[in-house]
Parts: structure tokens; sequence; C-alpha cells
């Protein structure tokens, strides 16, 4: 591919661009601006900023994306979780409402979006691999936990802070004896309306006859409605006189270009946080991109992505925002209402600005609590603790990560718990590792092949035991192996051949080939010989750059059925036979 | 196995104790004896401690270790690596010289001995595995470059400090103006003879028509012979009036038995250097004891070892020793003096205590150059840097860990060292897993078997695409596996069939699965049928507890033979008839 088709998909949609795609492209930006101007808002404020913040971090990303991107319908901008990271990073270095806080968040987004492209150009993506499934699940769901407690606090009027889930509700028990009723009614009625709108809404319009996709689009537009509505009781009724939180004064107009200071040390102090940030963004985006071009058919490149929402990082701290990624919702939205191309996006930065010029008075009275409710009914959707149950029962190391993840998150907070939950999964790993299965195999009649003796009805010869060894060899389990082999042969005097089957052996590292040449001496002492087979090309490849081959007793064989074959043909052909007279059945 | 003689070997051994290995473990004994009393006082001023502490921890720790150690032969002791590894982690907590760093010395070897102990009740021994083979060996390396330095500082008469091998040359250069002349001589004869004593005085011994095992040991007591003649030197003419630095007064008698202070805060601080060394130790002590068990066919049992090792270290803190571990050297001048029960080491024991009771006035003037020329000569046969150039050569992975553990060591001391050494590995390995390797296999004519179609002439179906997956599929992998399968279907239009072998597939996690099904999903949407072979039980097992195989497109099939054969009968069979006419030739 053309090097800069590759770095600029844009020139690659851009060139089939049709008047026809275009109006497409502008309905749907229409409705994702609606969508997502109070999305933003909600966010900036969740991660402790000011309202205009959450603007600013919804136009240049958007535009950076439909040149960089690679998925033709994803939409970008602040997210819940990323939100929340943000909080929690930029609280470990400044104080909410300062300059400093603003600031570190807008660094946050900068460093961010340089780790982003740095591991794009350097192909390094399959560090986000590093956050297994459990691992990056548990975590949302503890996020989206964390999230709705903390939202409680603007929607009763109290005070809450902390940076994890305990402390939050730990900060809000003494304060919930002053709760403020208006705010507490206007955030109740916004929650009841919001999630009448997910539930009961769809059926209704469909009832009218309205389609499906128009149906599922009306009702992503409810918040619009909400805020609409409590922004005039407020308004009208003068609630504000009874101490109802609101988002007060936006300033108009579009926020200034510049580079945010270079402070090594502020850089040196967000730059986990900010490494945490971007690959847990990235997982979050790669997924929704992946999911919704497979369903037309299209192609996600996954390196791209890493450049795509590094520019668009770096775009959001150039312009004065805060962290972004790839959102499932607005994605989604985004996707149903019929986004062709990213352009569909980048009008949307052209609805957000045009918000943000002329719309921003209209929101003065809007109340915090609308927005609480906002939040907390979008996130609500994240939480998901059937999933524990169900990887539990799979597997038992992956649902122990998982609720690592969620606890610690809860406990400790977004860092610790997803360092634990990435911890503790490749821990596990290398535990299971350390003590891997083998089986000893027998011929299955009729067959060349050979099987578990517990679990088929094969034939052995006492004077050879065949050991299948089902892991790759490597320092976790060398000496596992060689004690293994040790015991095995002490226990079976008989035997007078070992032959190792290591179709499963992946590789061979330096302390497994050290244990390797430790058996075969231990076992040449005691007259046993040791033989591998079915040995793969590139382990064998490597083996031969060693010693052990020559010292090796016995011989490498093709297959296994060939390694017994050279021991005992006759038991080995008569077996063979047998299974002949079944195929022929 | 009886509770009690498992935890205390003594109770097997000691059971057939006679008189005949009485008087052959007494000379052993006395022979060890002679060998440990100099490396006891050596080791304990490489760790920064008075003379006598380096006696203290070879008393308690072997008769300790003579009731519950599983090795018939092995040593322990204070040793050079645990030594030095006391010096840079306990010059963390507090002043050398100060009763402060001696306690902290003191509290390492409890923290030490309670850490080994819960490690062999719990049977948590593989946490040792993670050690690599090219890690410890780099690190000893390193460890012996940096102790040699060192010492050449007391061997020239003049200071240096620093924890590193860099800050030690470092701060060992301004210094060479002020190296004290007598005691360059004294320290410079000492290792000239230590040398030779080596190198030629083995062969000259075996002229005078001594044994190989007489001459052998002889050899190990060499150090003896220098330590007397410098000692007389010093005496003689009156050295210490030239500044020579010599050990001088040696408290006499036996240390107190007393628990040391429970200090959680000074206990915290020195837990990983503890966790470290212990860890060390175990590797080191374990491999001489299998090693020295291995040639008499005797068994150790790894479980128990970490016990006895435990408890030594707890007796040599009880009794104000510092930590301990099983010696190389010691070990094998044990081994080859004839030692046949640990009863030798408890005699040694005695030996070390007679000559704390009644040899310390006699080691008074023994110069400190001496002692550094003992240690110098003893660790230099633990650089091994060829090692470094085998091990990159077999592999890249391993030799980068081994380089990075040497180089870390030298620069930023050896924890940094040993932590960065362990990160490496098990990234290095998380990183090869993340690409694993794939092979598009075909029947090998003649045979059931299935090779990869680049190394072996086999047989394909253009509408059949064989994969065998070399490589266990979980999280770092998951998402590369998807992909691949993904492109190698949008590569092939022919393809209908997918089959995955999956004999090297020793791990599905949830992480896989999520991607399997996935990919089960994108095929059947494609018209392409997912079929498994050779998937192995505990694999089948797990993949039945999720509903994966309910919604898998194709079946799942013992061996990729049938699989095949199953899609297309004809060609699978007429490649098998081929196979027999190869097999009658």
């Amino acid at each position: 591919m053309n090097l800069l088709r590759r770095y600029l998909p844009i020139l690659t949609w851009g060139a089939e661009y049709s008047r026809k795609t275009l109006t497409n492209d502008l309905i749907v930006a229409g409705i994702v601006t609606v969508m997502l101007i109070p999305q933003s808002l909600a966010y900036a404020l969740l991660a402790g900023l000011p309202p205009q913040i959450g603007l600013y971090a919804s136009m240049a990303p958007l535009i950076l994306y439909a040149i960089f991107g690679t998925s033709r319908t994803l939409a970008v901008g602040p997210v819940a979780v990323a939100s929340l990271m943000t909080a929690a990073a930029v609280a470990n270095v400044a104080a909410q409402g300062t300059p400093e806080y603003l600031g570190a968040a807008i660094a946050l987004a900068m460093v961010s979006g340089l780790l982003l492209l740095a591991m794009g150009l350097l192909r390094l993506g399959f560090l986000a691999n590093f956050l297994s499934h459990p691992v990056i699940s548990g975590f949302i769901t503890a996020s989206g936990i964390q999230i709705a407690a903390g939202q409680l606090a603007p929607m009763l009027g109290i005070k809450a802070h902390g940076e994890s889930f305990v402390d939050l509700v730990k900060s809000m028990a003494p304060e919930l004896g002053h709760i403020n009723p208006y705010t507490a009614v206007i955030g109740f009625a916004s929650l009841g309306f919001l999630f009448w709108v997910r539930r009961g809404l769809k059926p209704l319009l469909r009832k009218f006859g309205l389609g499906e996709r128009a149906a599922d689009i009306l009702t992503k537009v409810g918040p619009i409605v909400a805020i609409a509505a409590t922004t005039a009781a407020v308004w009208g009724l003068g609630l504000t006189a009874h101490y109802v939180t609101i988002v007060g004064a936006v300033p108009q107009g579009l926020p200034r270009l510049a580079l945010p200071p270079l402070d090594p040390a502020l850089w040196a102090k967000i730059l986990v946080p900010a490494l945490l940030i971007s690959i847990v963004g990235y997982v979050e985006s790669i997924s929704v991109a992946l999911t919704l071009a497979a369903k037309r058919r299209q192609r996600v490149d996954p390196d791209q992505e890493l450049i795509a929402l590094g520019a668009s990082n770096i775009g959001a701290a150039v312009s004065g925002g805060f962290p972004v990624t790839g959102g499932f919702a607005r994605s989604v939205v985004n996707f149903e209402a019929g986004a062709e191309t990213p352009a569909a996006g980048a009008f949307t930065a052209v609805g957000i600005a045009l918000a943000t010029l002329f719309l921003t008075p209209l929101l003065y009275f809007l109340p915090n609590a609308t927005l609480a409710a906002t939040i907390i009914v979008a996130v609500l959707s994240l939480v998901d603790l059937g999933a524990l149950k169900h990887t539990w029962h799979y597997s038992k190391a992956d649902g122990a990560a998982m609720a690592a993840t969620i606890l610690l998150t809860l406990i400790e907070g977004v860092e610790a718990g997803l360092i634990a939950g990435v911890g503790l999964s490749v821990f596990l790993h290398l535990y299971k590792t350390s003590k891997p299965h083998v089986a000893v195999v027998g011929q299955l009649p009729g067959t060349m092949n050979f099987r578990n003796v517990k679990r088929h009805a094969v034939v052995t010869d006492p004077e050879i035991l065949s050991l299948r060894i089902d892991a790759s060899l490597y320092f976790p389990n060398a000496r596992f192996i060689e004690d293994y082999i040790n015991r095995a042969v002490a226990a079976n005097p008989a035997v007078r051949h070992v032959i190792l089957e290591c179709p499963a052996v992946n590789t061979i590292d330096a302390s497994a080939l050290e244990s390797l040449e430790a058996v075969n001496h231990r076992l040449k002492d005691g007259g046993v010989t040791l033989h591998l087979s079915e040995v793969k090309g590139p382990v064998m490849d490597r083996l031969q750059r060693s010693h052990f081959l020559q010292e090796l007793t016995g011989k490498v064989h093709l297959t296994q059925y060939e390694a017994v074959a050279s021991i005992n043909p006759g038991l080995a052909l008569r077996t063979l036979e047998a299974a002949r007279v079944i195929s022929y059945q």
C-alpha cells in the first residue's frame, strides 16, 4: 500500500466521497451532536473539570480521527471510564478547581496521545493484549459502579470525594443529613425519565408506527429532553434560591489552540496513569471499531488506530481538552444513524463548535443533578456482574483475575485495580504453566496416533515410557519436568526407553535445555535411553544450535509412531493392523 | 510417609547411624571446619559485619540443617553472593559499624528464614522457578565481578564504598594514590599463593603420590596456610605500625541466643531484599544439593529443603548471625571428603564453636588483605562470561535477559539486576507467545499425519484450510489468532472449511474463548465452517463448560485426519494409501 494512504486513510475514502454520502453524513452529524452535548458536559464534570472542557474535547479529536482513523463509524470524544481515570490521575498532582488541575488534565491528554502515537508507529499494539478480557471487563464493571456511586452526590446535592468507591461511600455517609430536596427531586425525576426512555419509549414509538432504527435513535435523544425540561424548571421556579447547583456561565467561543507546557516533573508523575488511560481507551475503542466493522465487512487496522487515537488525544490537548477515546454508545448511534464515512465525525465537530459559539448561554440554568442522572443511566449499562459468574465457571484463574480487578478498583481505585488485574493474570498464567499437564500415552489401535492412557484404550510396552508434554518448556516449568521424568522412571523400573512426545512444545528456552541435558545424563547413568518425537520445526532449528542433539542417547523421530516402531516394530505394526481392520468396517 | 519423618529427615538417617559412619563424619567435619573458619570471617567482612558474626552464622544453621535437611552432603553457612546481597540490603537502613547495621543483618536472616519456612510449608517452591537459568547465572557472574572489585580495596589498603560495581570503581579511583604498600604486598602475595594452590598444588601433590581426592581436599586448605603465614608476618614484623589493617580483637565465646526484636517498620523495609536473598540462596542451594545427590542416587525433596533452609536462617538470626545458604565450594569439599550424613555438618558446627571459644586470639594479627584475597580467589570461579555467549547463541531472548541482569547488577546493584532480569524474562516470554507460530498443514502421504506445508511435501485441499496453532490460546495472543484466521480466510477465497489443529493448545483462557467465538461467528457469516481437531482432554473439559461447542458451526474431531476425512474422505484415504505403499517398501 502507498505509504501516505496507509497513514492517511482519509485519502482512500475521501477519493470516493459523493454528494449522497455528504447528505447522509450531515444528517448523522446532527443526531450525534445533539447526543454529544450533554455527554461532553457531564463527562467533563465527572473528570472534575469545567463543563466547557468537555465541549473542547469533542471538536479537534473528531476531526483528527476523521483524517487518521480506519474505522468508518467510530465516534471519539470524552467517555465515562477515561474521565474517571483522568480524575483519579489528576487529583494526585493538583487540587480540583485550580488552574494546575486543568493543566494536568490537558498534559494527561498530551502524554497519552504521544504514547499512543509512539505505540502505533513502533507497532506496539500487542501491549494492549496484556489487558485480558476478564480484567478489562471487570475493570469496566467496577468503574461503572464507582461512577454511578459518585454521581449520587450531585444528584442529591451533597458533597463527596475519594478516588475509590469505598472512599466515596465513606465520604457520603455523614452528608446524608444535608440532602437538598429540590436537587434530589430534579435528579430522581431525570433518572426515572431517562430509564423510562431506555425501556419504555422505544416500544411506544414502535406502536406509533416508527421504524426500528428511528425509534432507537430517538431514544438516544432522551437526555436533551430531560435537560431542556429541568433547565426550564430551575429558571422558571427560581430554584437557585434553594441552592440547586447549576452549570452556570460556560465561556462562549472556541478554545484557543496552544501547546501544553513541557513540564518534565509533571509528565513524569502522570506517565503511568497516562499509559493506563491510553491502553484502556485503546482496548475499548478497538473493540467497538472491530465489532462495527465486522457487521459491514469493513477492515480496521489495529496499528493505524493507535496512531489515530494518538493524534486525537494530541488534538484534544492542543485545544484545551482532556483524554478522549472511541466510545461505545456514541459509535453505535453513529453507526445506526447510518454514518458512511469518518466525515460524519468531522461534521459533528462542527456541530459542537456551533453549539459552543451560540448555545452555551442556554445551559446556564442546567442543574448538575440532571447531568449526574444522564451519567448514571449511561454507566449502569457498563456494569455486568453476571460476566464474573460465567468467567469463574469457565476458568477459576480468569475469574480470580476478574474478581481481584473489581475488588481492588472499588477499594483502592482505578490504577491499583488495573495493575493488580494485569499482574494477577500474568502470575496465574505463569503459575499454571509451572505445573503443566504431562500424559503417559499409548498407541490407539488401528492408528498411528498416541493418546493418554487414562482417557483411551491404548497399547503400551512396559519397556517404553511415552510422555506427552502439554506445555512449552521454559523457565517456570523446567525444573518441574526434570523432576517429573526422574520420578516417573524411578517408579517404573522396567523402563529402558523414555520418549518425550513434543507436539505441544512450542519452545524450549535455555533453562529447559539445561534441564533436558540433566535428564539425558541422569537417564544415561541409569541405562535408559531418551528419545524425542514430533519436535516442531522452529524448536528443532534451535536445538541444532546447542550440543544437546549430539549428547542425546536416543534419537529425534518425526512421529511418535516412528519412535515406538524403531524400538519395538512388531508391537507398533500389530497395533496399526488392528486399526486397519477398524477402518475397513 | 510418616508426617514426622517427612518433616524431620534426621529420623530416617539417624536410625541407621553406625560407629563407622560416626568416625567418617568426624574426619570430614575436621576438614570442613579448617576450610570454613577463614571463609566465615571473610564473608562477614564482605557483608560489612564484625568477623565473629561469620563464625556465629556457621554454628546453629549447620545443626538445624542436619535436623531438617534432606541432602546428605549439603554444607550451609555464609556464602559470597548472599553476603553481598546482605551488605546491599542493610546499607539501605543503617550505617555500617553501628549496632543498627548488625541488628538489620540479623533481622534479615530472621525474615529470610520465615519466608523460606512459609514457602516450604505452603509448597511455594515453584516461586524459585521464576529465576530462569540465564538470569541466575548472569546474576552470579555479575556478583562475582562486583565482589572481586570490592575486595581490591582491603587488598590495597584503601577505602571503597558503593552498592554497585560502577559505584565501587568510581569511589576507588581517587584513592589509588593512597595504596598502603605493606598491605598490597600481603594481599598480592596471598592472592598469588592462593591461585598457585588452585592451579599448581594439585598436580604437585599427585606427583608426590597423593590420591585424587586427598589432593583435592588439601588444596582447599590452602587459605589456612596463607592466613597463618601472613598473620605471623604482621605480628613478627610489627606491620601494624605501617597501618596494615588487621582483624583485631574477636570476642571469645559462643553467641548469646536471643530472639531478634520484632520491628515491623524495619521488617517492612527489608522484606523485598529478604525475599530476593531467600530465593537466590535457595536456587543456589538446591542446585548444589541435586547435583551431589544425583551422583550417589540419593533423593532431595525441594519443598523440605525450603523448610531446612528456613530453619537454618532462623537459627542464624537467633544466634546473632546473618543470612546463610548451602554453598557450592564447601558442599563439594564435604562430599569429596566422604560425608555420609548431615551429622558431619553438626560436627563441623562443634568444630567452629571450639574455634570460637579457643582460637580467636590467634586471629588478632590476621590482615584483612589476606581475607580479601581468599574471597577474590573464591568468587572469580563464579564468573562465567562465556555462558553469555552460548546463551545468546541458543536464544536471543535468554541472552538478552542474561545481559540485562549482568549490566543492571553492575550498574545499579544486586536488587535492580535481579528484578530486571526476572521482569525481562517474563516480559520476553509473554511477547514471544503474543505472536505465536501458526503453520498451514497438509497430510503427509502414506500417513495420517499432518505437517507444515512449507517444510514437507504434503497433500492439501483448496477448500480446506488446516491451521496448526503452535501455542496455548490465552490473553496475550487471543487477538493475534483472531486476526490471523480472518486474514488467512480473506486471502484464500476458495476456502469453505477451516480446521484448527490443536495438539499444541494446552489451554484456552476466557479471553481466547471470546476470540474463538468471534471467529466462529464471522466465519459463519462468510459461509465458512470452523472445525477443531486434536483438542486435548483438559482443554475439551473446559470448553464443555461454555456455550462455544453448541455454537461451533463444525465439529471437534479426535484427529486431524478424521477432520479432513469427514469433509473430503476420498482425498484423505488416497493420501493414506500412498503412505501404505511407502511403508511396505
